[in-house]
């Protein structure tokens, strides 16, 4: 691992709400990152983690009363370390998984905290035919939702929400990950509505929470990336829900390993370093 | 229109984050309803409530920026309404619809306006064969997510998140209203699996918000109806996207005039009363 290089920081263009506060352009542009956001939505993904940065549960009620989202916080190094697991849902008692809860812990979690930049860890189907294998861990280069069809002109693109993933060549370089296109929607198994629409997409991954926290990142200017480690294979023989269940604990490794490494790159580099 | 009949309230099983504070619960339950949050997804069902109830846009940035949400405020009588529109995509500039956005802006209006109840009011589409047509106004019973499959043991059910509105049989009885459940899911189509799903969850209308809404004003504890105007017929002839565009000026006017009598009969009434 290379040390990080001290460098002046040309302003992302993600990072756009700066433009009216030169203080925080300042801030952004010419000082390492201090503060990411790890945004989770299954507890099994985000506890190694947890151990791994030895980071401590929030008990200061970042959140308001009633919904499941919880923080766990730490350094490593310079860096501050905020994890956001979205929860056991409080009815059902399962994680919160999906584009609605994300949305949300995602939200509350950038106006809390105010990190530089967002991270989404977690699993994913892949397709073989791309070239994706159980195990395998992405960066996704772009989202889009594959299970929104809303049939009228410019609807349908908003519908789809495409978005780029913010740029990091020296990030992708250093850590080894795949790289590839990322497919959002609601549902874990795959109707043929949205595989078409996740072969228009051109994806090779498909999630329940990425083109989610993309679209509420953007709103609010932060700087986001996917990490996706691979626990099924959507175009194999295999039923996914049961492939996914099979595979989840040993690729959480894989998937933990990759996000521990992207920390470690990050750790004393400013945006435009990634 | 009945006078509102003044009366001690029972404390509605919805309101239950009052019970740790006998002071909220005290004013939940023996005083008339002071604030509402009316959510409305789209422009065109927006305007005619803003007019009506000459509602003043709010300028003093409720909202971070970047979002694109605007709050109208002013007053009924002695009640105070709130009505949040989703406003325009700043990617596609048009409405914000779906349930990501939905989400977002009730969580962040309700953590801002404290309103004790929430009225989120639409258009939707309608089963003939369940007895819905062109321009009924209906009162949701019930409302599930239909495009959130979760083929795994109880996350099935958390991704359908079937959740009853809060119960208004007053209401019900004094504004002339259909009754029936609803369902939620991102596309303004229906996929076979989609039909499934909603057939599943015995839904007479469909729409793009609801159950999103649903499932945040239950993490924060505030009772919420649903008034949704028919602007096409799912299993009908023509293709949905069309119908809606030929009838949504139209069928919204009856929209309006189902919120203005539903507001009408709110005020001065507390939230048993209803």
């Amino acid at each position: 691992m290379a040390s990080p290089e001290k460098s002046n920081c040309e302003l992302p263009s993600a990072a756009n709400e700066a433009e009216d506060a030169p203080g925080e352009l300042e801030r952004i542009t010419r000082q390492p990152i201090s503060t990411v956001l790890i945004i989770i939505a299954m507890q099994t993904e985000a506890i190694p983690l947890v151990h791994k940065f030895q980071l401590s549960e929030d008990t200061d009620g970042l959140f308001p009363k009633g919904v499941p989202w919880v923080r766990y916080h730490g350094k490593y190094k310079d860096l501050n370390i905020n994890l956001v697991w979205a929860g056991k849902d409080s009815l059902f008692g399962v994680d919160s998984v999906g584009t609605v809860s994300a949305s949300l812990v995602t939200y509350a979690s950038i106006q809390a905290l105010k990190p530089e930049l967002v991270i989404n860890a977690g699993t994913a189907g892949g397709f073989k035919a791309k070239g994706a294998s159980i195990g395998d861990v992405y960066l996704a280069s772009d989202v889009a939702f594959h299970d929104r069809r809303i049939p009228i002109p410019v609807f349908d693109q908003y519908g789809i929400g495409a978005r780029r993933s913010f740029c990091t060549p020296n990030l992708l370089k250093e850590v080894n990950l795949k790289f590839g296109r990322l497919s959002t929607g609601d549902s874990l198994d795959m109707s043929p509505q949205d595989e078409g629409a996740i072969l228009g997409n051109d994806a090779v991954i498909k999630d329940m929470e990425g083109a989610a926290i993309a679209y509420v990142a953007d709103l609010l200017s932060v700087p986001t990336i996917f990490i996706k480690a691979v626990t099924d294979i959507i175009d194999g023989e295999k039923p996914t829900a049961e492939e996914f269940l099979q595979n989840l604990v040993a690729v959480t490794a894989n998937l933990d390993q990759s996000v521990t490494q992207v920390i470690y790159f990050i750790n004393g580099r400013c945006l435009s370093d990634l």
